[in-house]
């Protein structure tokens, strides 16, 4: 007999739980694969952009994600605007694929001295450049990296929706809501 | 001396073939990173979504990648409304993030027949299952799977931007776009 490896992928509750599983680990272990999610948003033209996030924080019980970021990037003007999220990881060990909705709010100043309190020296090199980040420039490496708090933003994700897929022999799909209390429900893959 | 491990990295030139090089091998190579990019869309409603999906072509000089989906998934009516995409690989041995902008075209029936010849019989699986995918069942295995082309798309996505990042020792960041021949502009990263 074979033992199923996934066992928690056959009932709602384990599924979601091991969601959190997942998106906590990725927080304390810089090779999981919640470490790297992609973040989606939206533009002020109404166009999809994504890139690679670091996630530095998951609280499950409040169902919220912390992302920290250069408070010039394009993604802070794009959240600004429409400050929706889509949250996506991709757990190969585990077939199973994290597809989170959420409204983000951008902390800064007073509101992240103590996050930045903890953030160490060589990482804060990310939050403050000149220019600023996505500004051309006429040499590759024409730009300077100086640490600055007032550069430095948290991305709060207030997880609304999960939406899970377990690629298995069968595949499964479910979708939990906050609005629900994350009961769940079972959809067609 | 260390030999640089990304020469290519270091001009525009070089950068931007490189990218083109990393999706070629994700159609032809199931375990590169190309694979499986993440692609984004917009809601109806405005709202980001991402998941992961495979990439089954790739033309350099077109600027063009397709992807097959189910013409009954939620990616199909949120093109139909917002035709935008952003698709992100992140390439770990390369140390190299593609995020590319789009244009999609949806191509369905006679247009895909030729490419659905060619689709092996095991993967039209994807492609066809009652109730369709996304819709709410009652019990997780609770749908069938039936191929059948009238359910079978090709997105195919008119590459019109790209910003490369490149981590190395020193980031790299360019953006090239066809309405610029691709020439390539240094980003601050």
């Amino acid at each position: 007999m074979i033992r199923d490896p996934h066992p928690w992928a056959s009932s709602l509750e384990t599924l979601h739980a091991q969601a959190w599983t997942c998106l906590v680990r990725g927080v304390h272990d810089r090779h999981a694969p919640a470490r790297h999610p992609v973040l989606a948003t939206v533009t002020t033209s109404g166009r999809p952009r994504a890139r690679t996030v670091v996630l530095r924080h998951a609280d499950r019980l409040a169902g919220s994600l912390d992302i920290h970021t250069d408070i010039h990037s394009a993604k802070v003007t794009e959240l600004r605007a429409t400050p929706q999220a889509a949250l996506q990881v991709w757990d190969s060990a585990g077939h199973l694929q994290l597809r989170l909705e959420a409204e983000v709010s951008i902390l800064t100043g007073s509101d992240v001295e103590g996050i930045w309190a903890r953030v160490p020296q060589r990482s804060r090199v990310s939050y403050g450049s000149q220019p600023p980040p996505g500004e051309p420039i006429s040499d590759a490496l024409d730009y300077v990296k100086s640490p600055d708090l007032a550069c430095f933003a948290v991305l709060r994700l207030r997880v609304d929706a999960m939406d899970l897929v377990h690629l298995g022999p069968h595949h499964r799909r479910a979708r939990f809501e906050r609005q629900d209390q994350w009961r769940g429900q079972w959809l067609a893959p």
